[in-house]
């Protein structure tokens, strides 16, 4: 089965009326109108052996992950987390020290961001550790000003630009040891006028395509410009400049912001370099579909839909 | 691991502030305030092997299962779901035939209790199926007038009620059919003056506990009064009326609404029967801690904590 091609599917299945959810499936948030107040929600689940291996990683870094990749999504809206969720399915024979372990790990990112979880399920089975985490947010800025960041913004000439730098996050332990990316994306819908946002966790290539697909459009990365983390290096030759660039568009699990803008507001934004993490221009926003990589010789190179897409038998 | 010691660890950890989160976890729904509403939010996990059993029981009875049970969360709060969002875990080899009845099920219960899943999260792995649900609901009323029903509303003397027949719902498949009594839990609350309210997922005993224990209180059942659904007395002697009680006392998953109301509205709710499923008066709130059964011969039995927990090792 085709993961996508199912999703695809469902989507056209349901219609939702657009006054009571201005905003359905998607997207890093999903919108419904309550009380006359935007109420965003996200929901994501991490599964031992998918998202982390729990004998190697360790109990707490995975409460941790579980939490912050949740959060990830609220920080590509540009919203503030309002508490969360969770439903635990514990393998059994998980001890308590464990499941302590578990909590402190998703406690200490509750901590940092202000989200308490205020509900919750938890149960025992013969399967391994799966944890689900719903989140809900509300618009920025004191009275609620500050408009959600959507995928679809884009527009030809932006510029395209993003947070960190980028690849190896596994190598690195990274992809447990984040923090969401929260007041980064308010100041930058805030401040900066940014048009379309998403967090990286599919890997920049990836996951610009699926920002470049909400917005109809395509983009132009030039790779030279590309912020390789040290992490990408790890264990490759220190030439090997191509394998490492490779790694930063596709490795995945950043939990950077990905992001476009008008030009002149990027140019300021990399001058001033407001936000703690060091902001990069990485490419630009076109007409023409798909994601195009370019070479410091010039060379174009189409970037494949790689990456995302699994495939399950039958 | 003792699950229940552990949940209660956990609370003990959490110090929620009362005016964002008038309801913390440990009842059906959380509560926040958002734009000046509630929001109720429960979340709920259907596992493989635990929940359901995917090999006979078929995908779209697992997505249909997966759906009702959260939102008897909500009936028992006497709100009304707004949207959900879900995370699903499929097992490597899940067809798309399965994947579609999964939804078909799941919507089937979205159509007709009007809340339509507006995000989630889909992958494979190498464990079994599991699902994990997040409905959040509002209050019940044209103006938001119907307060959530607590489990803490009980008082000494209120009668202790409950919608349709228990007992022998996994003998029956209705653990898979039922369709969470939505409607029912909002016209108890508005014209019954129920003051506590709990869906019986864990049977009768168990979900009774739970309320008084949140109430401070106990309570007496009538044996002769607990309605025993037909299901309860598959595979039994007719004869054996005792293990048809303690099978409507104990096998749970009835996902029928247990409440208390002042002994004056019982009267006349089960005068009236206003329902579309039968009410039933089973006993009463007292001050002494516990459950005490009344057989009919006027013995007075004490039951045992026995049901939810789950011990796991180590």
């Amino acid at each position: 089965m085709h993961e996508r091609d199912f999703i695809s599917w469902i989507r056209r299945q349901e219609q939702l009326d657009p006054k009571a959810f201005p905003l359905g499936p998607g997207d890093d948030c999903a919108i419904a109108k309550l009380g006359g107040e935007d109420l965003l929600v996200t929901c994501d689940q991490v599964l031992d052996g998918v998202h982390f291996r729990l004998a190697e990683h360790g109990a707490e870094a995975v409460g941790r992950k579980a939490m912050a990749r949740a959060l990830s999504d609220v920080a590509a809206m540009a919203a503030v987390p309002v508490a969360a969720v969770a439903t635990v399915a514990l393998p059994r024979g998980f001890t308590r020290q464990d499941a302590e372990a578990l909590y402190r790990g998703r406690r200490s990112v509750s901590d940092v961001t202000n989200c308490p979880v205020i509900g919750g399920d938890l149960g025992v089975w013969d399967g391994p550790l799966a944890i689900s985490m719903t989140v809900f947010a509300r618009r920025a800025g004191v009275t609620g000003g500050v408009e959600p960041v959507l995928r679809s913004g884009a527009r030809p000439g932006q510029a395209v630009c993003l947070t960190g730098r980028l690849g190896g996050s596994w190598r690195g332990r990274r992809h447990l040891e984040f923090l969401p990316r929260l007041a980064e994306g308010v100041a930058l819908a805030m401040n900066y006028r940014v048009r379309a946002m998403i967090d990286i966790s599919d890997g920049l290539a990836t996951d610009l395509r699926h920002l470049c697909e909400a917005s109809g459009l395509g983009a132009e990365i030039v790779a030279a410009d590309v912020p390789i983390h040290n992490d990408a290096r790890i264990g490759l030759n220190p030439a090997d400049s191509a394998a490492a660039l490779r790694r930063a568009l596709t490795d995945g699990e950043d939990y950077e912001l990905l992001f476009t803008l008008p030009s002149a507001w990027a140019r300021k934004l990399v001058e001033r370099q407001p936000l703690p993490v060091p902001v990069t221009r990485v490419g630009r926003i076109v007409k023409a579909r798909g994601i195009t990589l370019i070479h410091p010789d010039g060379r174009r190179e189409e970037l494949a839909d790689a990456g995302w897409e699994h495939r399950t038998d039958g």
